[in-house]
């Protein structure tokens, strides 16, 4: 197949790439170490990452309080582009206009860019999180996030400088837009779908990738190596459960792998939107939106995230979505089915909740191969073994039912 | 759901339905009885129909010779309309311009319609098959067809008087394209997958229905049940084969079954596209295009009939192709898979020749459950264990090995 025409990155001609390179990279890295020091959390790094490797294309750094307010209201700019979910950076005090700041990770120390400052504003942050999550309650993470920033919020262009660990420490998953986009032209593909996932990749994922490798030219697994909360399966541990499913039961040619460096905010809906603006920045044609996308307890119904893109006004997203209703294995149907294509009965349905299947795992325990690949499972029953090891060692005893999903 | 707008049909905004009633068809009739008549084959008789249902939407009768040429040669019409198979009657003599005639089933002997003559006209034949099945050779069943078609074209348009026996003896599966669009827009349906058959519904082909119902509204399952070629299956008995099937596998709110009253061209590629068009005129969105879609024999590569609609010209057809590749059942992937989502050998996957099929089910044996639904199985086991017993009744001894797929 020839070179194809891929899909334009959201509301540009061309991916915005902020990220600086060469002798460019090297004299702003200098200026910036003389520069006042903003230490940014988890999340705002990755959110910068992602402005430096066009990931938020058409974004130009972190959004002012315009921007910001009508974000959270209309999941519009101010210019009246499309954008779900706030990209802002937080600070303990304001800086005046023209201020041009060094930008440090929390958690590496590092130099991660630099911003000039165009304004410094103060938010409501109950606005921001009933808007962006539906939700005040302060057991949601994304709203914990939200309400530990600081004070104040710094807008302003920004040059990116690094992309942390990401490429070494996720080598071969991590990937910028334009290398996918690289991928995708070489292959002579047009339509693409994008499978999000932030969890080992078990049956069900694999039945709506393949849905969609049926009805396109290929599938882009997409995963994120940020950060998630608390008790979830590591990157390191997704990544190789995900490898090892696509080696054995996915055509090469039909599938490529990615990671990106975003942390989850847990917005559901909004973030379903998010998701497939940043994938057709990626050059995806098509978003799979499954049960629950982005979700996180019982905050928003299994199917809001559809129902938020049916709401979108015309031309506000170029990448479709491609939505997939609640999946399972049927014994009577002998296949992966959906509600939509199997009439049976609940008795006849595989359902395994999270913690009978981590129960099932750290306890050596049989998990139906109707769930699960018997290769994804090793590779969970191995890293939830050292777990149980190291809460043993720390309890000086025996761990009991549910030690096993505590982390050290 | 609310009332949803469908497709238009082909080139029309509305359905061109050619079939009188009340006190139309009343008068139609009595001065039909009047007119000199013309003997029309199956073929021509399930095109009059189709004609008069609209699904022929937006012709108004059979083809004059521009338009034969013009389809043969550039699939299209002297108006430029998208058409990829002539609709022709053929006669022994020519008339004159103006003439009216009867329409007479030669199978029924029924009144079918009335036809004012616009045009006789003669054709190369061997021109028509290359073009429409791009074969000459005579063992073809579409060119045989062609070939034994009379010395004259008439043109003209057509009333249509009568459906045949179709809405009786299909009675609950025929269906006009009204009547499709009725229950579509009463589901609130948007986007229709159409999947075509002309065999008793396996799970390959479930599989095909299958996906296009999780990638859209629901699934029309289309099946022809005018004539196909000897020895294959009758129309009756595949009608209770994809009831059953329907009945037991799917979920009643995601599929609409019905039956059309053509007869079978074998022309691959090209009928793959006629079934298209008359598919949107049934309101369908999309149309499903598996392996050698419309095929038979050897005369067409087994994507041949996907590669045709990817040459068509910009807004030749509304109604999208959704093509799939070769479908079977992989043991390694324990599912339905195809050749793009399945990277295991063939050792791995399940393959079942037609001939093995017969044999197993006409002698009783057992046919993987992998393969076909057992209450299919059972279904087609049973019109085996008859056609055997009237063979081995005319040949006064044992059925042979093969004596089984001969029919009465």
């Amino acid at each position: 197949m020839g070179k194809s025409k891929l899909i334009s990155p959201h509301g540009s001609n061309e991916l915005k790439i902020l990220l600086l390179e060469g002798k460019q990279h090297e004299e702003e890295l200098k200026k910036a170490q003389k520069l006042p020091k903003v230490v940014m959390t988890s999340r705002e790094t990755g959110d910068l990452i992602m402005l430096g490797i066009g990931g938020f294309t058409p974004l130009e750094g972190f959004m002012g309080h315009e921007d910001w307010k009508s974000v959270c209201q209309n999941m519009k700019m101010s210019s009246g582009l499309f954008w779900p979910i706030p990209v802002t950076l937080s600070h303990d005090k304001k800086l005046d206009p023209g201020t041009e700041v060094c930008l440090i990770s929390d958690e590496t120390q590092e130099i991660m860019g630099t911003m000039k400052i165009s304004e410094s504003y103060k938010i409501d942050k109950e606005f921001e999180c009933k808007n962006v999550f539906s939700t005040n309650d302060p057991e949601h993470p994304g709203v914990q996030m939200v309400m530990h920033q600081k004070e104040w919020n710094l807008a302003g262009p920004v040059k990116v400088l690094s992309e942390s660990y990401f490429p070494t420490e996720f080598k071969g998953i991590y990937q910028r837009p334009s290398e996918s986009r690289k991928i995708f032209e070489e292959r002579g593909w047009k339509t693409i779908a994008a499978l999000q996932l932030r969890n080992p990749m078990h049956r069900s994922h694999e039945y709506l990738a393949k849905i969609a490798v049926e009805v396109s030219d290929g599938i882009y697994i997409h995963q994120l190596v940020g950060k998630l909360k608390p008790g979830d399966i590591p990157a390191d541990v997704r990544v190789k459960c995900i490898n090892t499913l696509v080696e054995n039961y996915f055509v090469k040619d039909r599938v490529v792998t990615g990671g990106y460096p975003l942390d989850m905010r847990y917005a559901g809906p909004r973030e379903g939107l998010l998701h497939a603006i940043f994938r057709q920045n990626f050059g995806c044609t098509h978003m799979i939106i499954g049960r629950d996308h982005a979700g996180v307890g019982n905050y928003y119904g299994p199917f809001d995230a559809q129902e938020i893109f049916f709401k979108l006004w015309d031309g506000a997203l170029e990448c479709k979505m491609l939505p997939i209703d609640w999946t399972f294995w049927c014994y009577k149907c002998g296949g992966m089915a959906s509600m939509k294509t199997c009439p049976h009965g609940k008795e006849d349905r595989l359902f395994l909740s999270g913690t009978a299947l981590r129960k099932g795992l750290s306890e050596g325990g049989d998990i139906p191969a109707e769930f699960s690949r018997k290769e994804v499972l090793d590779i969970l029953k191995e890293y939830y073994a050292g777990l149980t090891e190291k809460v043993e060692i720390k309890m000086h005893g025996h761990a009991t039912g549910d030690a096993e999903i505590k982390k050290k």
